[in-house]
């Protein structure tokens, strides 16, 4: 027999073991397991459950279960998470998270905690939710050089996106519709400003490279910014205006992970990725490209995740993954988005059309219905990015929108 | 060390070599790993290859050598593919294969001799080609129940359809140009009549539901009666034609393989999936629905779906998958399609309004550019497919064509 514990009885937590319970003979039966639940560590009450026996509020209690041998942390938040799941891999039993909060800031440490404690640390929960990608990558794919990675990792912009553009919704309206179906917090500042994404192309690039990329060194872009206006534009581009989480190598070796908005042309997957559905593209030399598509959140979706990683370590229980990276000790590895290229969408007010050709002379025009004439919609070329500011500094008028081309 | 020998040296095995050395040192450094290539099976010679030493044409060399503990087989077919893996996997070597026809005829018998033998028979190549699907529905997805499966899961008819679709071509010109690029063969039969399609929802059928599902027993409809009218009204309907391969569960029990074209509306992300793509969704009660897209054909990407079977036995050598599914002694557990519930498009000539409102009063009506007056297209409402064909009879007129709806 094995037992797993669960940290925190939130949305996730609660997700997890009702998922478990409700599947539980299946699980047995068909990975020939005798998997149970141990115990669920919680501050709160939770009295009337089936399973309200196996709560408690003090950690010792998992760490000093040997019968316990895999533990879930769906807390959220790098604290007291830190702590517990230290705790755990220090005691020998297998981690499970869904905490892309401390993956992003803590994955290296606590990965290297696990193999000194002969043990695993798991993370499929937190990326992409319930979408199959860390795995995939790590093992089934492991034979590429994976050259690049770009996907739709938060579904509340996404679906903020997809509202202004299918039903042209203002960023305001479409973002209170979120908030009123429980897609968005009350305060809304890590989904919209990017950050979320951004633990999580952080968590890609570091199993991709090897190497521990921090959400500090990463350049972020939410989607504040995005207006009908821009929708619309990208509807005439032949596409859909999506936030991108990117990761890709430069000429000198670097990387680039990035979060910003960004145009996707119909022809690429994501384009195609909406409401609060993710999406993540990885690209090869072996297989090329390969998409993944699924709920990127909710309750039983992530703790489908979670299970998933739970299910694997009590059947390999010997087993110690290379599911790893280094730390690095600088961001001297992360190139300067400024120096890479990039077409981009830019909206102009008041700019001369002559001034438009001479700073971009093989420029594309968009329009939009009611487009005022003293507006101008252009894709650039592709430019160095620090190269397009340096032009429009000098173009005159305004710009009232700038926004990269997803071209991968 | 770990030696792995490959069976065939066509277009797959050369491929899983060529990808193999490419990154050979970087596989082994991230996945801690010392793999080299053993043997090279293949009847003909390859004289002036960097690794023409390898080679042999005597499987004896592969099964007495005890530093070969995995694999390969990429050579197609059943004989002597069987007799091969057979011998390997008694000879307690692992075996990786890229044979769907292999698999989907003989699944059953090589994994019980896998398991007889302490060694893996794995198959992630077999289906979806580059696309990771069989380890994340086993593994990721392992804490579901897994409810349906359905997939474009052949890039030959997929391309040919596009061409159809998009660019308006003839079934016949677009195998044609699909023949000139090299995406079909000469003899294309196995691929427009659907029998590779079905091969490959044999082997999803199997995985997910435990039980051997042998291709005999699978509805199978190709693509050849697909008109360019018919792909008009796909395009009318807010969607596209595609080969569609599926499995469903009835409410008696029992599961519903099948592999026929269907109209796939544009909210279904694998209305999207274009080209040579394959993409195939699981839905289950946890994650809810994913899709994974990517190349499902060709050298390279099904040699990373062959190789990242090879280097997760090479990785994990006394672990033994629960990778596995029952043989079946007939199949009572497979539903008969004519009782299951389909919307239908249809394409009528010749045929009364009154009579098509009769039979199917809550019908959609299509249209199309140069619709002749006599021609109707109707969708009728969700029916038994046997009460559809009743209606049909008496309906008079001619029937030109008639596709199910991918309702999922």
């Amino acid at each position: 027999m094995t037992k797993f514990a669960v940290l925190g009885h939130g949305v996730v937590g609660s997700g997890t073991v009702e998922l478990f319970l409700k599947n539980k003979d299946k699980i047995n039966q068909k990975c020939d397991l005798e998997l149970e639940l141990g115990r669920i560590l919680d501050l709160r009450d939770f009295p009337g459950l089936p399973y309200s026996d196996k709560f408690t509020k003090d950690i010792n209690d998992i760490l000093n279960d040997d019968e316990i041998t895999v533990v879930a942390e769906v807390m959220g938040g790098v604290n007291p998470a830190f702590e517990f799941v230290s705790g755990c891999l220090k005691a020998g039993k297998s981690v499970c998270t869904s905490n892309k909060e401390l993956v992003a800031k803590k994955g290296a440490e606590l990965i290297s905690l696990a193999k000194e404690n002969n043990c695993n640390f798991m993370f499929e929960a937190s990326t992409g939710g319930a979408i199959p990608i860390i795995r995939p990558l790590h093992t089934c794919l492991a034979a590429n050089e994976i050259t690049a990675a770009a996907g739709i990792l938060n579904g509340t912009t996404n679906f903020i996106l997809t509202k202004m553009l299918t039903d042209n919704m203002t960023l305001e309206d479409a973002l209170a519709m979120a908030q009123r179906l429980g897609y968005a917090e009350r305060n809304p500042a890590a989904d919209v400003e990017g950050h979320d994404a951004c633990r999580k192309i952080c968590i890609l690039s570091s199993l991709i490279f090897g190497k521990h990329v921090y959400p500090d060194w990463v350049h972020v872009e939410g989607i504040t910014g995005i207006t009908t206006e821009d929708a619309e534009y990208a509807v005439s581009f032949g596409g859909a205006v999506k936030l991108i989480g990117k990761v890709t190598q430069t000429d000198d070796g670097k990387i680039l992970p990035m979060v910003s908005p960004a145009f996707v042309c119909s022809a690429n997957p994501l384009s195609h990725v909406d409401d609060v559905f993710n999406g993540i593209m990885v690209f090869g030399d072996g297989f090329g490209e390969a998409m993944f598509y699924g709920r990127g959140a909710g309750k039983l979706p992530t703790a489908s995740a979670v299970l998933g990683d739970v299910i694997d370590c009590a059947k390999h229980k010997n087993t110690i993954r290379s599911l790893t990276w280094e730390d690095s000790a600088d961001n001297s590895f992360i190139a300067d988005y400024k120096d890479s290229e990039t077409r981009m969408y830019i909206r102009l007010e008041n700019c001369d059309k002559s001034a438009i050709e001479a700073a971009f002379p093989d420029c594309e025009y968009l329009s939009r219905k009611a487009q005022p004439a003293n507006e101008f919609a252009i894709v650039t070329p592709s430019l160095k990015e620090r190269e397009i500011d340096e032009k429009l500094e000098n173009i005159g008028g305004k710009v009232l929108g700038k926004i990269r081309i997803l071209d991968l």
